[in-house]
């Protein structure tokens, strides 16, 4: 295992706070096992409605946590007292869509016109998989799960449209049912399966060349299962070429205080 | 049955359509059984995103069906054709949090700066309800239900603010588990209940007498089970005395062409 991805029997405020002092820039994954982390985008306050909608549009892509509003930096009820400038181990600044920068802090870049969500992230119920027996085969083989950008249109809100993104999971045929059942209670977090089995019926042409994240192998008798993916939001914003968007950097997470548990419907 | 609960043989198209001509203006109840009934709620654009904000915030109350932007008036989603200024038997029109009038149509007092939000309302789950044979009392009693300003705050977004307000429906003690599976399965309609038995602990101090609806009679050994009302965020939106504000009247809820079981999950 590379030392990036080594376990840490830190909290989510530990964690937090060495990612705000800055000794710390790592992957989040495996970090505070049992607590939610989640995907950040900040946008002027001007697109903030257009993109909250777009939010509550597109529900499973979108599965949203929290909204900061401008002028706090807090999210008070997914992890009080931390400070979203600081508090995540690496961002991403995109100037008029393009990336400009990834630093590990905000402070210098931050202003009281900036809004800040808070999304759901599939580390959430790739944990419930592998409670119920589910294999998840990218975490079986430690690489960043297969992205790919599908030809199933979000529904679009004001400047915000473009395709779907979903992350695939070889599931073995038998447990196909069980993963659609245990990611069905995870709403939050992206939900149920948005298509299983064929790439071709969403758009896919070769599973075996993802657009984003890793190729994945597939053991015997698995089929592929796809759920919308955190990317959406992003690509979407990104498309619409805001002045200024910071986002987390891919697979550095923000880490909250808020148990897996407390976000499963029934 | 009063005239005016009498059943019609319509469909939703052909409801709106009667309502839009206008020859027809009663309550919605028991109209078109099987499709979603909505809360609308009217709000001018500055407001929009706070609005938008408190529904994400409290989805209980706030369940958010659609929200039809500025310059439009159709839910494309929920009822493709539809038009919101007239296909809603009466509306009630609030300036500065005042009551003023309950037009048949809005068509003289529309313009471009008015969004519109679809709040899903719970006659679909008391379907659901009376077909898993958990009787609704105020549905067998013929009155309107009952509904309590709590002392449960909800989580306030810009202007918006001020206590849940929760519906009543006494339950059977051996049905209760039921009920909350029942409802559970249908969050986009309130969903589970917010509490169940003594009144107290929400701060309600006589159940005989609600600050909404009517009393309801309950049977031996029912209990009292509450759920989170669609009247939450017009009260919310009334406090912060908006220049204009425009909703459904009581009762006269819009017909969509969705279907309840659309809405349900698992």
């Amino acid at each position: 295992m590379p030392d990036e991805f080594r376990p840490l029997p830190l909290s989510p405020v530990e964690l937090r706070s060495r990612f705000r002092r800055g000794d710390l820039a790592r992957p989040t994954a495996g970090l505070a096992p049992g607590f939610v982390q989640a995907n950040l985008v900040v946008l002027p306050r001007a697109l903030a409605f257009d993109f909250l909608l777009f939010t509550q549009r597109n529900p499973k892509p979108c599965p949203l946590l929290e909204v900061v509003e401008a002028g706090s930096v807090e999210p008070r009820e997914m992890a009080p007292g931390a400070d979203l400038r600081s508090d995540i181990p690496k961002y991403r600044v995109y100037r008029d869509g393009t990336l400009v920068e990834e630093p590990t802090d905000l402070s210098r870049l931050w202003t009281d016109d900036l809004v800040s969500f808070l999304i759901g992230c599939s580390f959430t119920f790739e944990s419930a998989l592998i409670e119920a027996g589910v294999p998840v085969r990218h975490v079986e083989q430690c690489t960043n799960v297969p992205m790919y950008i599908t030809s199933v249109p979000t529904r679009p809100a004001g400047v915000f449209h473009g395709p779907m993104v979903v992350s695939m999971r070889p599931v073995p045929a038998g447990k196909v049912v069980r993963a659609v059942q245990v990611t069905s209670r995870f709403p939050a977090v992206h939900g149920a399966p948005v298509h299983i089995g064929d790439p071709a019926v969403i758009g896919i042409r070769d599973i075996a060349r993802p657009d984003l994240g890793d190729p994945v192998e597939f053991q015997p008798g698995d089929v592929p299962v796809f759920w919308a993916c955190g990317v959406t939001p992003q690509a979407a914003a990104m498309a619409s070429k805001p002045a200024l968007m910071i986002t987390h950097a891919p697979g550095h997470m923000f880490i909250t205080d808020r148990r897996d548990a407390d976000f499963a419907v029934l």
